[in-house]
């Protein structure tokens, strides 16, 4: 069965973001040769779902080449349905039945990839399969908050942990 | 220089409690003969600051002897001044004042045991020198949060990482 992952950084103290789409925190765990395991979870990805603020935000940072690239289906959640561009569709229903939809397909798994509103519907849902989430040496004080509150309660099990040098902790787990 | 250190739990969403003050989630990771290092960490203590709420709701639980042992300095942080009772003390100034004050004395570390409203004002005031924080494999989806918006950014140096049987990933970091 093709399972919903996410792959996501946040601080210490669950931020995934400083205001103002402030990522600059996550420069102090770059390091060369070192993807912390990035490449390895996105082979095994063929299907990314994003959020649509998150997805204008990394067309306008890196381009839309990053989603647009003819390897992957991409969907974007949004309130404005708009005609899809090669492999990218906007997608405006229910989040619970298109990951139904999905994972009725065959296919290789699925990558959410942000950002906090579309984790939050899905987890609403309890449809997250596997967390890997890397835990960044610093506390924010203040942002976007990976976790909002009002969400059913979910049992994990505990995959494993590992630590890099650059101080960046990733906790896997996997729903129970 | 003593430092003050915190040596708590949360959920992988950051809750310290359920509503209500239900910790019922802790017993997940309750294991016979297993402290995750709690033993050795009180022995380098011989001071433990703790807000109000969570001195009273540890001496409806457990009772009043598990602070008031003669053991250690207790100062209950409070807006209600109160008689001291053996070495427990109700403390309603300032609370950098106080751990400067404790800091220009000799002695151990100083063990703030939460709850979530005085480790946010020791965090205001970049007053925790020492993270010992525990995530448990759960998601609990609304709570007490340990971290409340609203700090000023503080860098930490990761200590260490470890791992349990139980699940339970204990994260260890300093003031940087």
């Amino acid at each position: 069965m093709r399972k919903v992952a996410i792959f996501i950084a946040m601080s210490l103290d669950g931020y995934i973001a400083k205001p103002n789409d402030d990522l600059s925190f996550l420069k102090q765990v770059e390091k060369e040769n070192e993807d912390y395991g990035y490449a390895q979870f996105t082979d095994r990805v063929d299907t990314i779902l994003i959020g649509k603020r998150t997805y204008d935000y990394v067309v306008r940072e890196i381009g839309a080449s990053h989603y647009d690239n003819g390897e992957r289906d991409v969907y974007v959640w949004t309130s404005t349905a708009r005609p899809s561009t090669g492999r990218v569709q906007f997608y405006s229903g229910s989040l619970p039945e298109l990951v139904s939809r999905l994972k009725a397909e065959p296919g290789k798994d699925i990558y959410c990839d942000g950002g906090a509103e579309i984790i939050t519907e899905l987890l609403k849902h309890n449809l997250i399969d596997e967390f890997i989430i890397s835990v960044i040496p610093i506390l924010l004080g203040e942002g976007v908050s990976l976790f909002k509150d009002g969400r059913p309660e979910q049992n994990l099990e505990f995959i494993s942990s590992k630590s890099f040098e650059t101080g960046l902790v990733q906790l896997h787990y996997k729903r129970k």
